[in-house]
């Protein structure tokens, strides 16, 4: 059994292979996150993989039905870290996702510099110029606001952990294109794989897809685009089985 | 009637609302062209535009379908220059279109700084690293390669003739992504369109459009895909309306 905490529920993840603890006023995971955990290179049968603005641990949890990798998520709100731990234990993953609560900008310290074979973050997406537009429930600022770490802090501290030759994959919005790609490259994170998402045909994007390798070479490459629905509110093929798994 | 030199051809530019001189020996416009004379925002009754690399004056040509601004285009191959100018006669669209053989990065001294509504530029996409890989043919060479401008050329060129709030766009290939958006920046054009070019469904993008705006605000929008070819070689509806016209 599992201890749920206020308004915390179980949600199935992909289907019935997983469960995660989520709560509508502390944390919920986004498609952003499934997508990322879908999108990222990732080392099949060992190696080391750190998830940065971890959450509830979706990206972790995820990860963890595509390989056998060990992998560390970070998340800086204990209330969002105890709820991950809660789910890995529930899931019995214990073996291959190891949750810490700190900030990612002290994680290369702490884990270790250039030792990780991929590292993945869904980070805050908003620039927090106007307090105005800032979610009062501070659980979700932390998490949807550049409060506790700016873009550049996540690059910084993705770039220190993984390894040369060693991917960092990122979701971020569309319109931050520039100073991710402008950031990575300062940080030697060189992009090497970018692919957007559309709500459905002939709209805009509004989820960017990024990848790149430390130290790589320039060689951009743009993947087909990925679509969300289908006429109305019907996920296409490839999302359902982002969202199903196939079988 | 026209003169034709050598293996120069008339040929049809947008069904049969234009003509242009080509040869597969000196140049023939590319769909990339056709492409970016499109997706281009350009003022529509008035204003004043001009198109860098002009070659056979392909995209001056397709504009003037779409805008009676008056449109330079600046050519450093007189060979080129020469079609142009022909072609611009044979259309008579000498009122609209005037061609000017000289250096792009002389341009702006001879044109005038920041006194243009829009700048297009179709440049040579490949960089001269490698001589081996250059096209032997001069007049090819110095369209595709490097030679006489760089890809920073062309950006700091487009940016002083733009005036402030004016518009700039740019084809290349998406793997140029990086460096044409981080130029952009650092001559203050900011991008605002992005749209990637698709040869077919599941196929990574080859061509990138991309338009920013003098001091623009950062609000970066990537538009729906468009995919050139549906089936085995057939053209999508909209690639066939962008080639060949509405009616």
């Amino acid at each position: 059994m599992v201890q749920l905490i206020g308004d915390e529920r179980l949600d199935y993840l992909l289907a019935e292979k997983l469960k995660i603890i989520q709560s509508p006023t502390v944390f919920s995971f986004s498609l952003d996150a499934v997508l990322l955990a879908n999108f990222a290179t990732v080392p099949i049968a060992k190696g080391k993989i750190v998830d940065l603005c971890s959450g509830n641990g979706v990206i972790p949890l995820f990860l963890s039905l595509r390989t056998r990798a060990s992998i560390i998520g970070v998340e800086i709100q204990e209330r969002l870290y105890d709820m991950a731990c809660r789910s890995v234990a529930y899931n019995k993953l214990e073996d291959n996702i190891k949750m810490v609560n700190g900030d990612i900008k002290d994680a290369p310290a702490q884990l270790g510099f250039e030792k990780y074979d991929a590292v993945t973050c869904n980070p805050p997406y908003f620039q927090t110029d106007s307090l105005e537009e800032r979610n009062e429930n501070e659980h979700l600022a932390i998490a949807r606001h550049e409060i506790m770490c700016t873009l550049e802090d996540t690059i910084r501290s993705a770039s220190q952990l993984v390894k040369q030759g060693g991917k960092v994959s990122f979701v971020h919005r569309p319109g931050r294109l520039l100073d991710i790609i402008t950031l990575m490259r300062a940080y030697r994170i060189e992009p090497k794989r970018i692919r957007f998402v559309y709500p459905k045909e002939g709209k805009e994007a509004n989820i960017l897809l990024v990848e790149g390798i430390k130290d790589g070479k320039p060689d951009l490459k743009v993947l087909p685009p990925l679509y969300v629905y289908k006429g109305l509110n019907e996920y296409t093929e490839e999302m359902a089985s982002i969202l199903y798994g196939n079988n």
